[in-house]
């Protein structure tokens, strides 16, 4: 897939086949999340993955989208190790860049992804469901599998709107 | 450019020539930037370009990397609207996979870029350079141009580092 069209092309997908996803396609997403840029190379991200059905019920009880975490045949958890932290704004940056990334590789891959964020509310719950110990901060769930149905292109403002100055 | 090899060929390239950056391109890899997903769609980046020599010079001086400042034919200032913000945390998030969308478009046109966070001590002065008003807060200045020499590959994690879980 070109890189460009990648960028323009990705959506939010929320619903999937029954599909499994492949265990390679995840450590692919996984490594494409590692070749985000941090800042001093500090590379803060943790992952935890959950394809078990019955753990997939355990997260999904934690979020408000819990039914889109029982459908993805795969959750993964994106963590930042507090002892890699060094700036609190750059760290969550860097930590959008991974999962930037993530997303970005799971649509050329030709899987559907979905950046769940509300779920940070139950962010130790979730910490405990993957039986990880407390200096890892839950940054999002993102939540894969093979697309199913359409998908909503959301309205992105136009650059007349948020190019501000050109000097 | 292929997606997933754009991902791990991406590199941050501090050494520009001389040749000016198109504006075509520079805005390419504003609309890139404005393709990340943000919470509840609010797309809070706003977006500054320098190019002007006198202008890039002023910004050069806030930050120990001026001489990158100097050398990047274009420097685009990269805020966040405070007016649009709604959760720092997944607001920094959003602002990094949009900084990574612009860094990956660059790569996919054949440009060289820089994520400059360092800067960030200078946000209010960086912001008056600009003229924009208090509310729009300095996340990062992107440096940019043709690239010029090698760039150096810093070495990642692998992933037994930081793939922590599978269940």
């Amino acid at each position: 897939m070109d890189l460009l069209e990648g960028i323009r092309t990705r959506r939010s997908v929320r619903a999937y086949t029954a599909e499994p996803v492949a265990r390679e396609a995840i450590l692919e997403i996984l490594r494409a999340g590692t070749w985000a840029p941090s800042g001093l190379n500090n590379q803060p991200w943790r992952f935890a993955v959950a394809t078990d059905p019955a753990v997939r019920a355990r997260l999904a009880a934690l979020t408000r989208y819990g039914k889109i975490v029982e459908a993805a045949p795969a959750c993964i958890g994106v963590f930042l190790d507090a002892e890699a932290s060094y700036h609190p704004v750059k760290d969550h940056q860097g930590m959008g860049a991974c999962i930037q990334n993530m997303l970005l590789a799971a649509h050329a891959l030709g899987l559907g992804a979905v950046w769940l964020g509300e779920i940070l509310r139950s962010a130790d719950a979730v910490r405990e469901v993957f039986g990880l110990p407390p200096g890892l901060e839950l940054m999002a769930v993102v939540a894969l599998g093979h697309p199913a149905g359409p998908v909503r292109a959301p309205a992105r403002r136009g650059l007349d709107e948020v190019l501000l100055r050109e000097l």
